[in-house]
């Protein structure tokens, strides 16, 4: 591409529109926006980083960068696992981590909020009024307007859904510097077509997100978590089906193998109440009512003994609860850290595949000599699956990951998934957009993609490639 | 518009697509597919009625009326309310009757629709599997492609959402001819742009809806409805803000006024359980747990009562709900039938500024002596108005609808709100699209419809203008 250089004049109108103290252009603030979490990512510095405070900022940083066709790339807290948020072609890292303002409307069951609000932040915010923002996605630190753009889902999906379901509106700035109000608070709408919703899921490439109109609700009176051990991970997987065929819904139903246990332990010095089977599921469940609550619980325990478990412990108190997901929140890093060579996939199939698709993944495992290990939203047919080439040269290593990739996602569009469940394409999965999407699809998205940004500067390299 | 004609060829070529019976070119056939149920709608004859039994019909269809530039308007049951199915154009009306089957797929709790298919035969084939497609939009006779086009509503909103809520995968074809699969039995999905939602409220303008994948949910145990008399109607849409406001979420919440009650009782001789009092909510709860539900239906009641509630009516039995609801579905064809001078209003505000929308419908009426008489969703914000110009002579009444509806428009959008919640913009909101949609919004919405639709064959004329 044939991108317009930052000058030291850009720079000095920079400063004038979000003060000199959120323009950064030293060596060490360039490499911390150079990269995001994704296991051996890609790197590649901005040429300027810069932290706009409200969006009228952010509206003027893109009049003068599509004027000068100066790529920009938006960024949450970098948590990202699909090297969205690296700017691969230099010029402006926009952070939105100081725009994290949080306005909840307890009249209408709804809050705005920014698109640099952590995660985190948010659920305490709505958590001490009673309110339940209940889309889950693994990293609490990640930030909404970064949720927005993959469409983040985590552990809660199977009884509560996606961000994109909570989300009712959306501030956004065009490429050309226009600021948009799509949606608001209404919960139903038929206006037009549904820009919002295309806005969400687009990693930055169609438009900057300054600010998310989500919806809340009531926060349930109590949470139970089971934690199961099975002897062989099939059984585990099988029961997850059985439970939702039995029209059982529980919050979350995560899957785990023992290996990620073990690993993870080893990393954190945490500890989860067993580590000596095969696999897990750790399943939560909702309500206010404690003896229709212990009910499901009790269900859904006969249902996992009756497929292969081999104890339940119900954990009941908040700590113990805690003490669990805490250890679940740390298992990206305890398999992925100190590890050279592996790879995370974020495939999604219908649920009742699960069994099929993990018997395929250990097949296309073996026949390649490498290994692969799981972990992750079972209930919603998402489970992360991490091949692994332990002992392989970096040589052999890239050769293999990537036949073994291109076979899982093959898998699981074979049997009716898609290639990233949440994660989003980024760079990372680029090459394997065509595998789960239509040649004809992939080109009405670059169609749309010049309609939204016709200069190409918002998060250049993206999703696919403009030719 | 410069669209091509209909020759004798064409016609040869349509019988050898979808068989001679599915080819009507006769008056009366034209006539019945000329209109939909807008009350005083327009009325304009398609050259041919085509009726395909499959999707490589459509995409066959769809070529040929491409290459000749031949307008087409997709058709469910025609029960739309904003003109959105009569072919402005003439041309191709191509209706989807004979596309209706319903495959339920119970390992995953979805089902794959035809577009054609009747949404009171879908609930029929899901319920009795114990099973609930919760989006719930009045017409129970209209059609799963007609309810994707509108991203319709209905009653149950208030807990479940909207049809959109439901749809995870559509297949669609374009105007070219080409069949795509958006989506899929997939739960979550960050794979590129989301087509799918784009289509999603599009009105037919963008691409054939043929198949659609929904979600299902377990069938709630039990239902209670409760009907409650309020002298005031100012006193039951703040009691809906109340119950929301302390956080209970029922399945429906329904307004309505006593006229409307009259009306309905008059025009279909079926009865309400009380009919003497200015206002009334009707509201339903489910769950699975007769004790939490009466509790529920209880702190409804009081909180009603604590409000200007006269009475609170508890229907329990199937036969009492069914007879509530059943009325309530007439509700429409009492206040619309037999009048002369008749709107229908679809705004949504946020669900705490009923009372004051309300207030200020009554005063633009007043203002220019007409009456507003209102039924509908209070619960989620989306109270249907109904301007009425009784004695008044056909020119006073364009002439003030016109302006009452723009006021209305306006104080929708200055309360937060939009101009149409569920019926569409189909051809009787386009003049007013601009109100609630940024000038931007609706210039991007036309250089998408240029990308899917290049010929601008796809239900010409409505949601907006192409110039």
């Amino acid at each position: 591409m044939n991108y317009g250089k930052i000058t030291e004049e850009t720079l000095v109108i920079f400063q004038k529109i979000v003060s000199k103290e959120n323009v950064s252009v030293d060596q060490e603030s360039l490499e911390k926006y150079s990269y995001d979490e994704t296991p051996h990512g890609l790197r590649h510095c901005p040429d300027v980083v810069i932290k706009p405070e409200n969006t009228r900022q952010v509206s003027d940083i893109l009049k003068l960068v599509n004027k000068h066709r100066i790529p920009v790339t938006f960024r949450g807290q970098g948590t990202g696992l699909a090297n969205g948020a690296v700017p691969l072609y230099g010029g402006v890292v926009m952070s939105f981590e100081k725009m994290n303002k949080i306005a909840v409307d307890e009249d209408n069951l709804m809050a705005e909020v920014e698109a640099g609000t952590v995660l985190f932040d948010l659920r305490q915010e709505v958590e001490k009024r009673g309110l339940f923002y209940p889309a889950d996605p693994g990293e609490k630190t990640s930030t909404m307007g970064g949720n927005v753009a993959t469409n983040a889902g985590g552990m809660n999906c199977v009884k509560y859904g996606k961000v994109r379901d909570y989300v009712l509106g959306l501030e956004i700035v065009l490429s050309s510097g226009k600021i948009l109000m799509l949606g608001g608070k209404t919960v139903k709408r038929s206006s037009g077509y549904e820009l919002m919703h295309l806005i969400i899921g687009s990693e930055g490439t169609l438009a900057a997100v300054t600010k998310v109109i989500i919806k809340l609700i009531k926060l349930p009176k109590r949470f139970i978590t089971l934690y199961i051990p099975f002897d062989e991970a099939n059984n585990a997987v099988k029961s997850v089906s059985k439970i939702l065929k039995k029209r059982i819904t529980p919050t979350a139903m995560e899957f785990v193998e023992r290996e990620v246990i073990l690993e993870t332990e080893k990393q954190t010095g945490k500890k989860m109440p067993h580590n000596e089977s095969e696999a897990y599921l750790i399943i939560r469940i909702d309500g206010d009512d404690d003896t229709i609550l212990f009910e499901e619980g009790e269900k859904i325990a006969n249902i996992c003994l009756e497929n292969g478990a081999l104890d339940v412990f119900f954990a009941d108190s908040k700590e113990r609860q805690h003490r669990i997901w805490d250890v679940r929140s740390l298992f990206y890093d305890g398999v992925v850290k100190n590890k050279k060579n592996i790879e995370i996939i974020d495939t999604v199939i219908p649920p009742s595949k699960i069994a099929d698709y993990m018997r395929t993944a250990k097949k296309i495992a073996d026949a390649h000599g490498i290994k692969i290990i799981g972990f992750g939203h079972a209930g919603d047919g998402n489970i992360h699956l991490h091949p692994i080439g332990d002992g392989l040269s970096q040589k052999e290593w890239y050769r293999k990951h990537k036949m073994v990739m291109k076979e899982l996602y093959e898998s699981s569009v074979a049997l009716g998934g898609t290639i990233s469940g949440e994660h989003g394409i980024g760079v990372s999965k680029k090459e394997y957009l065509q595998i789960g999407l239509d040649e004809n699809q992939i080109s009405l998205m670059r169609e749309i993609k010049k309609i939204f940004d016709p200069n190409i500067i918002l998060n250049p390299g993206k999703i696919f490639d403009m030719e």
